[in-house]
Formats: structure tokens, sequence, C-alpha cells
């Protein structure tokens, strides 16, 4: 996640930085880093969405093996990202304690911050991208010799104007929206930003109406990152953001949309509601300064039936779905 | 509404204090204040649930006549409740800026801050009481002869066992529930609050499904008290005090039993969904530092059709609905 948590206020408007370090990992090679199995280990928080597109295109491509995978603990402290879930507080692969020392490795006292996605170079433990808009993009269309058998393809060549217009629109009012809601420090500047967000989710619930996915009938990189916001919505963005003109759950074309790309392997399987509720709410004392974890939403309502299937689609077009979560990178099964 | 605002915070458990003056208004006039027409001033914020029992059981038993009321801006500030909706600043009848002149004519300095409902002796301008619980009742019980015709009975003799049974029962779990679950400044306290709100709802919820008021087939004083927090729950409980395992929306019953109420003349005419949400998210800088107030929820829902005429009841026993609300007194239509 770009480092917006407090760091934030004092933003007359919200604005995203964009990422400092955007060399990319290519089947080429061309900057040097060339697509290896078992040479990169890709650094996330399950807290953070635009991470979260990156850990959902992983599963759905079948590179958990190709590319391993670090969970940071979802409350950063005056460091930032840190491994404290792991023994000994250390990351096993990089074996470093802050994800902030790969930066360093690679550029001491960086601009930007500290953020997740964030892909390392194991050998030599220095970061190689932070770029959370090209990440997923590449792991699709650069990793492909590493793919499973069946994998989805979810940045087909022939939709990518469609899906890159969506995706932009997405990012801009919904995915950046929420957060220029919840990070407004007048009331001009939020109402603007949480009226866009809903504007954006009408048109999207209108889109979704007839129509099982965003674009074409599989799942894309659209999909992903409409999910991973979507996924956050009544748990953060609706009470902690003020995003609540609705709860997602009051949106039945939304409501069913998102419960659909829950329910298939690789979207729910990876989303930690813990980590999510626990991060917004301790790490922006800006917003909430006790620092509570709310009880609600009720989550449930994930696993109910959404009847989307009746759209016909076909989420993985001519491939499969992926197989079982690796055992050690299991979340939480939903309770409640 | 006893002062509750930041102060509360730095207490373990949240605590509402007693009201500190008790001196009752009654029929015989045995504490020295004796019911008549024109004599107290009935001075309320309409952001304050507290209050709104007041002004509800007024309207309901035709007292606007009487009881003159006197409507404080719902933003307080550090002199508490004060007459900034009025010209000049001053309320109109009884000349002061703030509440607490009225306070300090009565008793300097005394204990537990100026809080709303409080009723003022007009001629001396000397606060009478600020008995949040009692005033209700006595506007019920005492000031009958002023009660207009066709005025429903909100506190039928016969029925007063189970009323206070229920009314406590709401005013722990749920009018001040709501309070110990937003201002609670650990995650245990907020738990246990948060979970007694939705434990009581749901109780409430299983009794109002077949019987369309809280006791016997009429509107009482129990209603009112459990309309004052529903009708403000989506609108700032839910997310400013985190009370959030559903939205009212959300539960059939509830939802259509706080339609109902709205709809009902008495109701709904004395609710200002502005003053309530400025008031909370404004004043309460402790929970949301940057004042900002939310768009949401969408409103337009308290005007639908809630069926629950079909359970039949006679909402004022053998009287009659009040007439319109007095053309001073009338706040904004619901928009949206």
């Amino acid at each position: 996640m770009p480092d917006d948590g407090n760091a934030a206020y004092g933003h007359k408007s919200f604005k995203r930085s964009p990422s400092h370090f955007t060399d990319r990992i290519t089947a080429d090679g061309r900057d040097g880093w060339p697509v290896e199995p078992g040479r990169y280990r890709l650094v996330v928080s399950r807290a953070c969405p635009w991470a979260s597109r990156a850990v959902i295109s992983r599963r759905l491509l079948g590179l958990e093996g190709a590319l391993s995978m670090a969970v940071a603990d979802p409350i950063q402290d005056d460091r930032s990202w840190r491994f404290t879930l792991d023994a000994d507080g250390r990351d096993p692969v990089l074996g470093i304690r802050f994800l902030a020392e790969a930066y360093d490795a690679r550029e001491k006292d960086a601009p930007g911050g500290v953020s997740v996605p964030a892909i390392v170079d194991v050998p030599s433990g220095r970061l190689v991208t932070n770029d959370f808009q090209r990440i997923p993009l590449d792991l699709a269309t650069e990793w492909t010799a590493l793919h499973r058998d069946g994998a989805p393809d979810l940045y087909p060549r022939k939709a990518r104007g469609e899906i890159d217009t969506v995706m932009a629109e997405v990012y801009e009012d919904v995915n950046n929206g929420v957060y220029a809601a919840g990070f407004a420090v007048d009331q001009e500047e939020y109402e603007a930003a949480c009226a866009g967000v809903f504007r954006r989710l009408e048109l999207l619930a209108r889109r979704l109406e007839g129509q099982r996915y965003l674009v074409g009938d599989t799942i894309t990189e659209a999909d992903i990152r409409l999910f991973t916001t979507l996924v956050r919505f009544d748990a953060v963005y609706h009470g902690h953001f003020k995003c609540n003109l609705w709860k997602l759950a009051e949106n039945p074309v939304l409501w069913a949309y998102a419960r659909d790309l829950f329910q298939t392997p690789g979207f729910g399987d990876t989303v930690d509601f813990d980590h999510i509720k626990r991060h917004y709410h301790q790490v922006h004392t800006g917003i909430n300064p006790t620092g509570i974890v709310p009880l609600g939403p009720d989550l449930s309502g994930w696993r109910g039936p959404h009847d989307r299937e009746r759209l016909g689609g076909r989420p993985f077009g001519t491939g499969t779905p992926p197989g079982p979560v690796p055992a050690a990178e299991e979340v939480p099964a939903l309770t409640a």
C-alpha cells in the first residue's frame, strides 16, 4: 500500500504518490530482472487492497511455487511494514525484520515511503519494484512461462483497451475514491469524493446487472481491482472512511457480484478480515483516535448464495480454477 | 442530553450522571412548581435523544400551547447549549444566550454540567428540572389538565409495571448502550457494550414481530424511548459509535416498527436529521477529529411502506392523532 497512513493529513486533496521503484520483471529481462522461479519474493499485507491485487493474481495464475510470498503484520510501526508475524520477527527467506531494509538495500532514503506490494530480489536482498499498478499486470503477461496449467488470461490482449478504461475509472473513483473520502480534511473535499464513489458504484452496478464480469465473460484484472475495494467496503470503508450512502450488502447487484468472486477459488481464500479491520482502525489514529476495532459487520453473508451463474460467463475462460491454497498461506475461515 | 461529550473520555466505563435538578412540576405543585399554562419553557436540542423524548411527548399530548419550547443549536461550544439559531443569539422568551444562564440562576456552578431537556420557570428565569427520565412521564401524568382533546395515555396506570421493565432494559442496553459503545476507550469495554446493544435489539425485534407496539396495543412512553435511539441508529450510532453489526434498515422487524412510528404524527415531524448528524459528528472530536459529517445514509426509506397496520393496534387508544406541527416548530422535510 502506498504509505498513506496519517501522512495523508495536511494534504488539501488526497493524492496517492506514484511508485518510486518501477523496474519491471519481464520474460526478456530487459530491466535486468528476468522472470525466474524462486528468485523473487512478493511482500504483501493482507490488509492492503493494492497488495491484494497481486495476491489474487498470483493465486489465480498458480504462481505460488515460483514466486514466494511474505505477509507483513497488518499493524505498521514507525518503521512501517514489519515481519512480526514470523518467528523471531524476521521474514524467513529475506532474513529482515522490516520491509524498509530491502528498500534501503536498493536506495537509501528513497522518497515515497515503504509500501506494499513490493517484490524483492532474494539473492541480493534488494527491492526490485513497488509499482502496485504494474505488478499484477506483469504477473499476468510476463510470468506466463511459469503459470500453472489452466491459468486464466487475466489481461487478454484483445480486451486491453476496455479493461484499461474500466480500471482507470474504478481506480480514480472507487479504489482511490474511498481513501480520498476517508482522509479528507474538509467537508467539501469529503463530499465530492464520497459522492464520486457512489456515483461510480451505481454505474458499475448497472453494467453488472446483465453481465457476470466487468469485461467480456471471464474474470480479468478489472474484476480483481474492483473486488479488492468491494470486499473491504462494509468492513472498513463504510464506517471508518464514511462512505456510507449504503452498504455493499444493500446493493443487490454489487453484493451478488462481490460474493460470486469471493466464492471463486483465488479470491475469498486470500481475504483476512481480521488483518483488514485491525489495520485500518488501529493504524489511522487521525481518523479513529481510540484505535477500537468495530465488532461488525456480520460477515456470514459472504458465503451466501449469489445466483450469478444464471448470467452465464466462464470464470476462467478455457482454463480451470486454481487448486487449494498452500497450507502455509491459509487464512482463517470466516466465522460468524 | 446529559453532558457526555468529550468529558466522557477517561472514564473506564461510560457512566451517565444522574440529573442534578430533580424538582417536579406537578398538578398539586408540591415541589413549589405547579402545572400552569405559559409559565414554563422546555429547552431542547433536536439532536439529543433524551430531549427528544420530551419533544415527542409534548406533541402527542398537545402541550405545544401550554408549554413553549426553545431549540438549542446542535453544536455546543465551551459554554454548552446555546441559542445561536435565534435572532441575536438569544432565546426570545428567556432572553438568554446560553442555557447555562438558567442553570446558574438556579444554582451557581452546580455539578453535572448543562444538559437538555431542561424546563425553565419563565418569570424567574431559573431552571426547574433537568431530570430527563422524569420530564416526559410528568408531561403524561401531571399535565393532564392541559392535554389536548383526544390525547393518548402514554403511561397507563395498569401497564406501568410492564412499561417500567421494558424501559429499564431499553435504557441500559440501547439508549445508553450505544453511548457506552461509542465512548469506550478500550476494546473490551466497547465490545461488551456493542454486543449488549445488539443482543437487546434482537430480543426487541422478537417481541415486536407479532405486536405493533412494545406494551399493549397503543403507543406508550416505552415506544417513544426506543424510537429516539432507533431513529438515530443508522445516521450516527452505526458508524460514529461503531454499533455496526447491522444497520437498522437491515432488520426487517425493527426497521418497519421504527418507520411506523416515524410516520405517525408527533414522531417523524419532530426529527431533524441535520441537527442529529451535525451534533454527533462535529461535537465529539475525540471520536471524529476531522468533524466531517457523513453524506449517508440515504434517508428516503423512512417514508416507505412498513405494513405494520396488519398487526392491529390503535396508536392513540381511544384518542386521536395530534394536529399539525405549529409553523414555528416545523423541521425540514426529508429530502433524498
